[in-house]
């Protein structure tokens, strides 16, 4: 029965036939954002173990550091989040789905790593985070006929990100 | 490439397997908050619609009342999306999805169904944007194998919403 | 001679014989999302004390979780607070505080025990914020002439929640 | 009941003899904020009336400047709102009451002058916000013991403001 | 003796001996998202030129329309703004301004250009906006001795933004 | 070339010869919202050293005390920090700059105090960051022709402030 809920929609409002657009609609989205703020992500937590790892007294200023990092993490996480959520709500249409089927699958799993990235300070899981962003990035552009490549971010960790070639 | 991309991640942070829970992970979820908020957009498309027909002079007044309803009204419309991708991307895990496998498709149509909302006045699209938070609440309380009911909502207008009987 | 400025705007604006709406006004209130916040309040005093129960190492991790229920502790005991507020300054007006003459003083109660639960860990301020919040939506409801009933709420920890009967 | 609900309260907690402080507690609090953003309502309404008054065309301009100048309206009503309720709340204790018994009062109609100011572009509804913050003002400082004289303030309109003598 | 004041500053933090990095300190800073932000200043300029230049009526969903393009132009100026205040304040030290003494000047244009996008619906103040933010940008990559390029912005309109060579 | 692009816009827009105002424009405004947001950091510093020195057990009240005075610390520095990048950016024109060349250094030092306040618990920085906003203040009043004067503030701890003689 919902199937059928949903198909009643899709005629209705011919969302499988509407251009792609934002909910202005004006058009401009950008991976980038999402990008920057997972390799934040992976920043923090590698500030996080390297301020464990110089040992020594625990004190306030120990703590004013580590809450810190660790609010720089959570909001860097959810920001990275919330970007693929709206290109992913706003922007992606039937026609997008018919040729990425997995992209549903891909942006739930975008939000799990997002999640985890805040639950642990584990540095593996936030580079998940990244490259599964990456992986969505190349799909957008992709939709939009625009090639990619890979290159070293000029940020600290230089991971390495999917660009639009411009 | 990208479904074996997702399989892997499957595999190693075992989010089929894991019980459902929050990112904290707290548990607390309940869709009600997005239903309220899916209500109020169709109060201010009718607040909007009342303004409208009652005609005389389109003054200071008259755009102080409207710019509030739009910007109500867009409020809304986005934080019964946000309610319902928190719960989405948070709560729902891989069982859920294999026994709902259109789960991700209406959370898809709930965001566009969402935006609609914020672009036009057309009430319909409102309503539609709520039955389609009560379908998602179903299926919600299902997962939890608490059973639900549809009443009128205490609020104006009315409408037909979806409660766990408690 | 504030008792005079009070009774004048009274007056003035006629509030006591204003029928009850909301800013805008649109009529749409309900307590049951400051409820919500509430347990949640108590879920985070909960999580705090297993945390901290578990013993073992205090390292990043630890400050990772522990971190995260105080902030989130924090923003539902203040998301509680702000939605009774709400209620409280746009919707109750003069002829419900001549039936309910404590009105005013539980609200403010319900303020201290909010500000108290961010303060501290205790499991005990935090339930009896709970119960004011539920006291105050037995009014509210009353207020609309519906009827209420108790119930344990769907969430962990299950605490008796007040809930309208629809 | 409920008054014996909070009199178990005030015994349990002894709100009634805490020494005032804020939720953190840090004691630093000041209407100033509230008195400047009640200010800008008042002025905001003068724009909106000198805008609509200059006649011509009601183009694309004429709506940027009046939805611009709706929205400061908004958010600074609700901003002195605020600040007063978080004086109210963290602040204001049960030996501040029994001094001053009307002091519940003066802050709901607060909370109610602020929506009405929201609601409408009534000069005067603004004007008695203004005076019911600097009487709220005048309480405070005197609850500290601080003397209080009104003065022009240097802002346009130079409306008459409660000021503490330091 | 405000001179006096800095360089005593300057002396008690070395500020102008400290490397560049971020409050946290964090290093991930880029002007795209400030650059993005301007190019949907611009975009809504033009959908509200387009709006009002196809006449007819301005009902309800005229002002739907305009309230949002306004509501967005007004978030992206201030966004723009508040991301390159961020660089100028926690990236930017005394070798940087040595090298480039204009650019406090520059980023006090950025602030104005942005708050005049706000106040009126003139394209080519927009468009001034997004070019200044450009000249930022070529400073911000060349103090990182990375090199840049002009290319046109894979958005609607695609003017010319400045890129790093990665 | 940078230099010219200045004074192009200069003359474009003759900022040097606008009269101040907001970017509404509206004139009000007050440096005192900053003022008191620095005090609130030096508060913060004050209770982080109390708690500390205390010694005894560092459970989780422990922590959730000093987390809330990092984050109010994070917030109020943060606060201060905008509010005067926003009368810098909105307010200060040409004119201003010309009598007050210092004027572009002291907001820029304002920052990084601002900022170097957040990362450390240095109650020395945190003093030096209300008084570069005293000088600010100072400035800021005398542009306006209104006289200052200096006193003890009304908070805990009793730094003192600049106010202007109403």
């Amino acid at each position: 029965m919902l199937h059928r809920f949903i198909s009643v929609l899709d005629r209705k409002y011919n969302f499988e036939r509407a251009k792609a657009h934002c909910d202005i609609p004006c058009g401009i989205y950008d991976p980038i954002t999402a990008q920057i703020a997972a390799v934040t992500v992976v920043r923090m937590i590698d500030l996080m173990t390297d301020l464990e790892g110089k040992g020594g007294e625990k004190g306030k200023d120990y703590l004013n550091s580590m809450s810190r990092y660790i609010t720089v993490k959570e909001d860097h996480a959810e920001k990275a989040k919330a970007e693929i959520r709206v290109i992913w709500g706003d922007y992606i249409k039937a026609p997008h789905l018919e040729k990425y089927p997995d992209l549903h699958g891909l942006v739930h799993q975008i939000m799990q790593l997002g999640s985890k990235s805040r639950q642990t300070t584990d540095r593996q899981v936030a580079l998940d985070f990244v490259e599964a962003i990456n992986k969505f990035t190349e799909i957008f552009w992709a939709t939009k006929n625009v090639a990619t490549k890979r290159a070293k971010s000029p940020y600290n960790p230089p991971l390495e990100l999917v660009y639009p070639v411009l």
